[in-house]
């Protein structure tokens, strides 16, 4: 009766020595750090320096330390977490989140940018780094690591931490670097899958060309597959929620329903060994297109804001953890390492994820402005800059994925393994908190030294009034007449406005077949569900439509 | 490394030996049922046989069928839950959700019944049980168990649920049957608790009337301490939210720091070995008194829909959870009892479960009519029998006293107590069934076979018109004036009619001194906080006022 061993009804505390006081204990002072994460947030709230997750970080460092001197040296953590609370809990609601709340124009209107910065980018990053590891760990004196290792730092150190990204870039003030950087991550860890996966059953020997194939081949299937999975589950969510009327009984029903759906969406991608965090994502997109407009009006108030509530209490729990998880004494006492070795391995570690990042960002920023023919679409060196800088922040996912390399289960670790923990731990601290608090003032100098603050970010605002000519230029739309003359016309405007005009056909494809079948704004019948709604359903579903939807 | 070894990052899934497919398999399918749970009582709503907690129970049987198939009779759960997910995770947002959305006039007015059914009730019923088991149980062969088993099972059976009772009952059809019987399981908490302490530590030898009086002292300790601990919490984020005003930057810091809070208020009590039932509750009764009026018009829509959403899926898991469980195939084979004895031996729990409870609501009523004048607030007797029956089921509470009184932690236990926890197991699964969907129609049949059909429940109204008066007759309540002669006029109304005294002199004390303080209805000034509020903050005020607050 394993399952029953962690009992704790009240009826039987005292009584009974099943009664586990640790859980409650950590609970209790975990809940109460939150507390306090979110009040000093709040009261920190415009400073230029401080954000969310530093607070939640140092927060969770002091706390460390007051453990480590209560327990006299013993233990700093108060909670054993696991990876398995992070990837299985943590993540999915964040993720989701930033794909409900995401600018979809936005979003799609760079993704041919975001995957090329996600897959190349992070094979560019991967290499370089694995070199770099191999090169110079020599010199620094570490010979117990074998190939593959070099290619897990590699690998762990280039996967782009979305959660930090969220924290740091706001997407209001800008959306563009937002929407590239936080991409960039979504796509990632698709990529870092295919390359975790290609490291650890590389045979060394046996190397062709037909090996990249291969990956590529292996990448394309996991993207779309994980794509598809997330879309359907949105359309499903909104297709059931539409059909049968939730609201109609309650509101409560709907929101269940919704969130639901989302994280069997995540589950079922974990479950076929796909990228949950795609899955999710596009989950996310597809509920705010769809889902989010078949809803009462509570249910979208509620919704909008549980889930990001969700996600910010998520975000907050992990940068307190792995502040608290810094000072693991365990790991500190298995690296047998000297001070100097330590700071020269986390000086490597870092110095390679500057010139990593570096050695795609700036290449494929050029690439991708070369194919581009108008000068307002093209990134500029200072957002190249930004876009460079706010990614080198590492956090959770790092710190998961280095333990899970260099940590075995048995509890016995290797001096240079240990090492390679307690370093990415550094690396991590040391860029969350000093990279983090130098981001915010940094946009702010670098972007907003113009005079037109909003020209540099706002690549959204032309293209619309180009597609409000396409418009115009394309005449009247509900005739029926000449649709083989307009069909005409729309190739020759997808050769030379491609993005707009993608975007058009899309819109047309979505408001015939798309809408009528899974709902959607102004597609779905007003019926009163709730007194709320009955009172002025429309002026509420604009405001609303505005925060989300834009 | 032990924390470790439950890893699950999407990178590493396919190369690491830690992945636990069985846990993403059994999220995937216990969310899914969900989702059709949630399918399936939307389908269901309007049968009046049917509720979600039965779609839920059946459910999950149906999946432990399935199971059990599957596994070749080998297991039929497929995540092994603990009582420690139920009390720690699942159980608090339910009852904190009650609290929050309690009528809290009604559930004061009858405090004085609900306190009487949940202390002197329970003893009644714990003693008619536990003395009934003693003399029943020699007769059907049961001689393995001793006097402190008999006594745990009166206290098990006594152990009000909450969650079905809530399932059953609705509080806007039948407010004051709602109050009394939700109530009573409330308090029925605090007095297990002493009961269940009392008979763990009793020495059988050395009973004395001091023993009682004891056992009083220590209810009332209990009682009061939790009460003012969730009040407390209640009051505190009432006074943080009010104070930093934390609507004027973000909603999702306002709905996350209540959350907290409450959460933070039961794992406190559970710390301090009170009763978290009762804390979580006031905090519940609290915030929505102060706190939800103190925050932005969108937290407030959040919070209501968010807070029973939540709820409402513990719910469904606790039900779909208990469904798959009761075919614990380990405890059916280590009861080694005939068919009969199970049935002979489940017939009499059922048997003195109605007994127990007839033996205190009829009398108890009965009582507290005799001290009422009024013969509008007497209990009638058809009302005295829906508490009696609606008090008749047992859920997820039951089982895990049980579990944790007659199955230890080692995997060994005897048949006799194996088959304690079958029959429970059958004692639930009937009277939630049974009993459970018995109780609608049987509502409507008893309490709408009058031609009034509102009179015999809103006993509400009546007191409501005396209270209309009893402010006319006092005068006007601004003149400073006469205040000692409206002291004395207040003294004479308390012993003519001490509910709606109470009632009116609470209110004049929240008014001066709790609400300045601490927020509340019409004491927070109106700022716009986001567009959704500035557009008609009265409006949508009055509308949710009206739903969360009556």
């Amino acid at each position: 009766m394993e399952a029953f061993s962690f009992l704790l009804p009240s009826q039987v505390r005292e009584s009974s020595s099943f009664f586990n006081i640790g859980t409650v204990v950590a609970l209790c002072v975990f809940f109460a750090l939150l507390c306090a994460c979110i009040i000093i947030g709040h009261l920190l709230h415009g400073n230029r320096w401080a954000n969310e997750s530093i607070t939640a970080l140092l927060l969770g460092l002091c706390s460390g330390v007051v453990v480590l001197l209560v327990s006299k040296g013993q233990s700093s953590r108060i909670l054993s977490f696991s990876e398995n609370l992070f990837f299985l809990y943590l993540l999915p609601p964040i993720i989701f989140n930033a794909g409900f709340q995401v600018k979809k124009k936005q979003f799609f209107k760079n993704f041919t940018t975001i995957l090329l910065f996600g897959v190349l980018g992070t094979v560019i990053s991967f290499c370089v780094i694995s070199l770099g590891v191999f090169l110079l760990f020599k010199k620094i004196g570490l010979t117990s690591l074998g190939i593959k290792d070099y290619l897990a730092v590699g690998a762990i150190l280039s996967a782009t931490d979305s959660v930090c990204t969220l924290q740091v870039l706001s997407q209001d003030e800008t959306p563009f670097l937002y929407s590239i950087v936080f991409g960039e991550g979504v796509v990632n860890d698709a990529t870092s899958i295919v390359l975790f996966n290609a490291v650890q059953s590389l045979d060394v020997s046996n190397i062709s060309g037909l090996t990249a194939l291969k990956l590529l081949g292996n990448f394309l299937y996991l993207f779309f597959t994980s794509t598809i999975l997330g879309i359907a589950a949105g359309l499903l969510s909104a297709y059931i929620i539409k059909a049968l009327y939730f609201g109609r009984h309650s509101t409560d029903r709907e929101v269940a329903l919704m969130m639901l759906m989302a994280y069997l969406s995540y589950m079922l991608a974990e479950l076929m060994n796909l990228s949950g965090i795609l899955t999710v994502f596009f989950c996310g997109i597809v509920m705010s297109h769809y889902t989010w407009h078949n809803v009462t009006e509570s249910s979208r108030i509620t919704t909008k804001h549980a889930f990001a509530t969700i996600s910010f209490i998520a975000e907050t729990f992990i940068f307190l953890y792995v502040g608290m998880d810094a000072l693991d004494v365990d790991k500190w006492k298995s690296s047998k390492a000297s001070p100097a070795t330590s700071v020269a391995v986390s000086a490597t570690f870092l110095g390679l994820l500057l010139v990593g990042r570096a050695a795609f960002v700036f290449p494929i920023a050029n690439i991708s402005n070369l194919l581009k023919k108008r000068e307002s679409s093209k990134i500029e060196f200072r957002q190249q800059f930004i876009i460079w800088w706010a990614g080198l922040m590492r956090g959770a996912v790092t710190i998961a994925l280095s333990y899970s390399q260099f940590s075995n289960s048995t509890g016995t670790t290797s001096p240079d393994d240990a090492l390679m923990c307690t370093s990415t731990m550094i690396v991590v601290l040391f860029s969350t908190i000093v990279f983090g608090s130098i981001t915010k003032p940094l946009i702010k100098a670098v972007l907003l030294s113009r005079h037109k603050p909003n020209v540099s970010d706002a690549t959204d605002l032309p293209s619309l009034e180009d597609l409000r000519l396409l418009f115009i230029e394309n005449g009247a739309e509900s005739s029926e007449q000449g649709s083989n003359q307009r069909k005409g016309s729309n190739l020759r405007l997808l050769m030379t406005h491609p993005h707009i005009t993608v975007h058009y056909l899309w819109r047309k494809f979505d408001d015939k077949f798309m809408r009528p079948v899974f709902g959607g704004r102004g597609f779905v019948p007003f019926v009163p569900g709730s007194p709320t709604e009955a009172a002025d359903e429309s002026h509420e579903n604009n405001v609303s439509d505005r925060a989300v939807d834009s």
